[in-house]
């Protein structure tokens, strides 16, 4: 990997900075975020600005250019890549170690009083910029919105915005229909005594609507805001996708329909505008509901007194627990993903001892089985193919630099998942296609027995998710082991791979409590730098509980694996697990026999099925 | 208990609530806090003005008194008290439910227009006040200072201020000397940039001057302020107990010192006018050191700009990390606290059957046969000695009205600990005299085997307790029961039995990380309402821990207990422990036998050794 030259963007930039064409007066720094107007974790091309600018293309960090110096901060997942991708003009600020500074801190170090400091309103979210507007006012400086995002103005090929045709979503799929999803949002709305809701997240719009895209990818999302009233629905997305038949009759927007259930389309450009002159018109108590991380441009256009800001959407709430139809989706799903991956093991199997897989050839294939399948759209995430040390490296994606040959001596760990229309998969699996050693067999061992203890969890009803990390991690802190990441994240139904609001995390304080319906992976993992990376991985449905007591009524709850796919035994010291432990993998297997191993059959793939059954004898614990 | 008329109390309150004698303008409505001018737990009684002007003398709960209305916040542990000391003239706010308004939500519903909230500013904390008054204000009300305390006006026969003579510590309790604690408090003051800090917590004074007071029951401390520069130390406190002479030599107030050592003492109620002067007198970048939780009278001191306000301070922290000599100490208070503990449940065992035995008779003969014991100071908190139902009130103390018999059917709860001049206690055992059922066994087994996942973890260094929350709860939540508690709390070193910055809850978020030499408590319990109570709890010490792969150098951590007080066997079904359990429980009667019978032994109590040797015979495990 060389660096991106940046020296003459750089110059570029410093020039637009002072250019009364695109600021009202100049700006001594320029902050470009990660993001795009809608706080996505994965953006489009359009919208990698901080990449263009920098070089670095990770999916964290924000760049910060002054007139002397340009600086990167990005967590620990990134050092080595952004210190790679960055060439000389660049400073990377290490976040996570003690003597990085805030990007705060570190402007009020080195800018001249009293100076500007400029951001897209749009790209920054609302609590963001009060936490940084704050500090630098305080000594003595000035946060400003600059309207024109100064980076497109230097990015002469910057790519469109992308507009791509629509997928409509009936309830079959959905379970519930988008006016249906309108009442209830109007409803939590009249529980707060807010009279309008402002939907800025991309996978919030597309949820409520039953409508999915591929502006992004991984995620079917389309680039769209929605605001809801109390008798008015108001969609801004742009393009001539909104003509298209099938969209039209799905939205019923060619129907006579009740006035409060006819949905306005707006151009995407407009929302401002538009959000300006709802605010303008608000009576005294009539506040406005969005997001605390929607923009600052958003968030402004309502005056202070009427905003209702929360953490979590009343849609983020609801999307997150699926109903029968999207669960039952999930399964369908989760039984294909199962049988694209017995295929890839089986072949691996075989291949792998040749020595002609790479880590690149077998995530094609891995996506060249999952693309057989019915429903198949896209993959969820860029597939984590990985082989020896490359497995240590959390989110590692094989580029032709790094890609390594698969061979019977190493470890492999793919983590990967697909968008089928009926439901969102991730999965990791572990596999060693030799002899592993006893030392790999233990770790691998305690990261099964740190899944297990998660998976076969009971716990009382409105537990939150963070609760539940360290039974992932008891069995390997018994022996000094541990892994620097989460245990586990929401996944959407046929949406984002990971959404909120739940999860379990160590670092996760403000997830809402799990409830029946909810989905979400188990992950934990163990990670020897430079020889090996070892990660199981379920999605798991939070299901009722049946316990003697049922905490008085409060109610029990606990996991179902959606996942169903071999975990391999040949990786596990069997002496190391408990006899509870020891029946949970049994059960699993026989589950995966039963459910995939019918669909194999039906498939009429018989390698893949005999490979199913080879793998999922039961294990017999030495006494 | 007959609820407490304040009627005329109220009256009285709302005429000084108009009284320009005491108000620059009329407040609509007055705020009755908890705590004293130091945010502390446990109060002086001039302090208990709540309790004062409702008769609701819980720890914890706000009033607030407006014309026509009297409001009390309280949590779920006194609604039921609560209930019973106040009249008609209060209405109960039940805290944590969902119907319930927060303060803040209830005077703007029930203020006219404009209204002025009154407050003594010393006793509401600064970010307390920052909540409320920002809420206030958007609803168009003002919550302001009122300097008179307005109860102290009409508390005609209010108890004076306590004053009473101070404990010197030298450094075979204390282990570093207030000179180097001086010098290390200003080393920390360095590397924060900040030229000031303001000491506020009494536990916080006591420690930084290896001093101990008696002001307020339980907890050894005694009202003072500090103020340390860089270059000066002053110390706010009243009374001639400056006049005596260990104390004068302890802090070495005749001796010639280099200036920065020489402590200037000066009136308690002169801190906010040299606060206040200090503040007048900063330069730019001169910041002042405070607690975010210190009084809103003293944050306002210090001109905003110039306050440095962190959730702990460097005091809090370094408190909190016991060195040698306090382990050692903390180590010897227990021991003896175990004898104590030994002779009284022999004594029960003798007596209980007779029926002669009350809740208040087992209380004091805890604290007769402590008192017995070696530097015996007081105990550390109000005995919870609580039999039958009465032990499912988690934070019950027998008085004279709810004093129950101890016999041989029903489970006894004695939660209690004392203070000694080398450490603090608080210790819970659960005994039955009689047979219990298998039901209480099945419960207590639990219990204890959440107590023993919390003892014997394994956790690497820089782990908050409160990812350790749930490893106390598995076992119940296997069965579908729980606690609605936290699992533990720090413990000081002959200081306040409840301190920051560390503990073992769900609810904290805000804990530091727990490192070695700090000390918590290890309490999870079972309550059935009507029924009885099980808790266990033993005070525990972070060490080092031994393990195989010790995080890569990153360090291990676990618990040693220093509370060795027999668990009773007899309460335990054998057959739910694992083995590892049972080997955890027969180690810890091991060292219970060793080093608490070696004390008994020494102090003759032969009958108490008998009985100790009884109740720590090993578990057999019917395989």
């Amino acid at each position: 990997m060389s660096p991106k030259i940046t020296t003459e963007l750089l110059k570029q930039l410093r020039q637009v900075m002072k250019n009364p064409k695109y600021v009202q007066e100049p700006v001594q720094a320029y902050i470009v975020p990660s993001g795009d107007a809608h706080q996505s974790e994965y953006i489009a091309p359009c919208d990698c600005r901080r990449a263009f600018i920098s070089g670095f293309d990770g999916s964290a960090g924000t760049a910060i250019v002054t007139e002397q110096h340009a600086a990167m901060w990005t967590d620990g997942r990134y050092f080595l890549q952004a210190a790679q991708q960055m060439d000389n003009n660049w400073t990377l600020m290490k976040m996570g170690l003690k003597d990085t500074p805030t990007q705060e801190d570190w402007l009020v170090s080195v800018l001249p009083e009293g100076s500007k400091v400029g951001v897209d309103p749009f790209i920054i979210p609302a609590d963001q910029w009060k936490r940084m507007s704050k500090v630098l006012r305080s000594a003595g400086h000035d946060l400003v919105p600059v309207k024109e995002n100064l980076i497109n103005t230097i990015w002469t090929d910057c790519p469109q915005r992308p507009c791509k045709p629509l997928i409509t979503l009936d309830l079959s799929y959905t379970g519930v229909s988008w006016r249906d999803k309108i009442v209830a949002l109007r409803s939590k709305m009249a529980e707060r005594k807010v009279m309008w809701f402002v939907v800025t997240a991309l996978d919030e719009v597309a949820w409520l609507f039953n409508l999915r895209g591929s502006d992004v990818e991984y995620n079917p999302v389309f680039f769209a805001y929605a605001v809801i009233g109390m008798n008015t629905i108001r969609l801004f997305i742009d393009g001539d996708r909104m003509m298209d038949p099938p969209v039209r009759e799905h939205l019923q927007l060619d129907s006579t329909l009740e006035p409060e259930f006819k949905i306005q389309v707006m151009p995407y450009g407009s929302i401002l505008a538009e959000l300006q002159a709802v605010g303008a018109g608000l009576s005294p108590k009539e506040k406005v509901w969005l997001s605390d991380k929607a923009s600052y441009a958003l968030t402004e256009a309502i005056p202070k007194a009427y905003r209702y800001l929360t953490p979590y959407t009343p849609i983020c709430i609801a999307k997150a627990v699926k109903n029968a139809a999207e669960t039952e989706g999930m399964r369908r799903a989760h039984i294909k993903d199962a049988v694209a991956l017995c295929e890839l093991f089986n072949w691996l199997e075989k291949e792998v001892p040749k020595g002609t897989v790479t880590e690149i050839i077998a995530a094609d294939k891995a996506e060249e089985f999952r693309s057989q399948q019915k429903d198949f759209v896209e993959l969820s995430f860029a597939t984590i193919s990985s082989t020896g040390p490359n497995g240590a490296i959390i989110h590692y994606k094989p580029v032709p630099e790094t890609n390594r040959t698969l061979s019977v001596n190493e470890i492999y760990l793919l983590d990967s998942g697909a968008q089928y229309k009926d439901g969102t998969t991730d999965v990791t699996r572990t596999m060693h296609f030799g002899t592993p050693s006893a030392y790999e067999k233990e770790c691998f061992t305690y990261v099964l027995k740190g899944h297990i203890a998660v998976s076969a969890a009971i716990f009382p009803n409105g537990t939150k998710g963070h609760l539940l990390d360290s039974f992932a991690r008891s069995a390997l802190w018994d022996c000094g082991l541990d892994y620097l990441h989460g245990t586990g994240h929401g996944v959407g139904s046929f949406l984002n791979v990971h959404e909120g609001p739940c999860g379990i995390s160590y670092k996760t304080f403000a997830d809402e409590p799990l409830e029946a319906g909810m989905i979400v992976s188990d992950e934990p993992g163990y990670y020897e730098d430079g020889s090996f990376g070892i990660r199981i991985e379920n999605v798991v449905l939070v299901i009722p509980a049946e316990t003697k007591y049922n905490f008085k009524n409060r109610g029990s709850l606990t996991f179902e694996p959606l996942t169903l796919v071999p975990i391999q035994t040949k990786m596990i010291d069997v002496n190391l697990l408990t006899e509870k432990e020891c029946n949970w993998v049994n059960e699993y297997h026989q589950k995966c026999r039963e459910v995939v191993g019918a669909e194999l059959e039906r498939q009429g793939r018989h390698e893949a099925l005999r490979w199913l059954l080879r793998e999922t004898e039961p294990l017999a614990r030495v006494q």
